[in-house]
């Protein structure tokens, strides 16, 4: 499964240099992962509240192209890789008229509230199953 | 009693008109807000600590000339304004060849951490003290 | 005429207390401000190609409930005064079962791309007159 | 050569995990290079101004441990390629007891003030003589 998220670019996000700053960018990471949740059958929000966390560990960027003020922006957010310790989510940033801007990946620790890693297999089985279906179904 | 804040503009804090991003001084203010309770004796993080939180109700910035990139600013803060049930901070932003460049306020409850408001003479008489001697204290 | 944007409360927005840092309504203003420039028949990318920047000159916000993670919010945009030497947007942040959360104003200098303020009216009568329409149009 | 630069975490760079968002990394790293900038023999500012631009190209980031709001926070930055067309700095975030919190890099392209890439050791030779120079520096 791929989700797809909508984003327009806000004068907040520009810098001097009259480009989107390279800071935002795990910022609309992070709304592209909370609607590939959202997609999945669950929401981030809900997560938390059951006690599952998600803090980062690595993050990667790569500039291709700069984004603008007011350009609508599509980001396209997919697992690169599951386990029970940790998952890795892959996003593309593309303009409208889809050209890559951006492409980058995060990969976050499953953890509890006080940020202890946990075997999220083992402690939420139905949460375990969700991110695995979301891998094996296709979009249509 | 009035707190000084060393802050030099971060280039993520500029926009494309090339100045600092409005957004951006209510940020200083909180981090002049943090300088200020320090220096009253006690830390943001301790009062949290402690259950007494301190969300904003109202935010009022005036904006006379634009902060740059590099620029170094103080940022003054004192109280204008206490009550059990909420404090009113002030703030000016001067530059280097002291030139105010902005001036501002921020109005906060006193809640729990479930925000919900308190009367915080009556359920922290201590900090209650140490905010009433901060407003008396003369800067030598 | 009012604007209505959409707005969906990113992660990156919530602080420590739990809620939506207040710094991000004005940055969510913005949002709205721009979408009611685009409603008025114009872009704001086309007015800064053109020459006119709309620093802001003043800002004011009340916190009424705080949004929180994932909340989808509706911002209503209006101006409140309009003149040929400056412009005020007022602003109303609504929860999806419409409940108030936040309300503000900005006020904004016409200036050129120096940042020196200048007569619109006079250098800008299109946009002028832009601008005066959007005020008489009714919402249907 | 490597600088030091001392920042105290922000409120309004917290999120509801209680820790810094990962978002906030990147923008320090920034204020690291800056200092490095400086420390070098010029400002940031000033290379904008002679027409050179340092727009990114790839960024990652390691969270080791988190960081929060009130810390005391070191941050070191060293360069660890530099090329006519592009420079790598590197950064490592530690806390006030020395533990290493978070570590990353930056690529940057040289440019021209329209993003175009350029060769700087041809074009600005002085900036290149003291980049090299900053590189064989040892700090004593």
């Amino acid at each position: 499964m791929r989700s797809e998220s909508k984003i327009t670019a806000r004068y907040a996000e520009t810098d001097q240099m009259g480009i989107i700053h390279h800071s935002v960018y795990p910022v609309w990471y992070e709304v592209a992962r909370t609607d590939f949740i959202k997609k999945a059958g669950m929401t981030y929000t809900e997560m938390e509240k059951q006690g599952l966390m998600l803090p980062l560990i690595e993050l990667g960027c790569r500039y291709i192209y700069p984004a603008k003020y007011e350009d609508e922006l599509t980001i396209e957010c997919y697992i690169e890789e599951f386990k029970a310790s940790k998952i890795k989510f892959a996003y593309e940033v593309y303009s409208k008229d889809r050209v890559l801007l951006n492409r980058g990946f995060t990969t976050h620790a499953w953890t509890n509230l006080d940020l202890k890693p946990l075997n999220m297999k083992k402690h939420f089985p139905e949460i375990y199953d969700l991110v695995l279906n979301s891998m094996e179904e296709t979009d249509e």
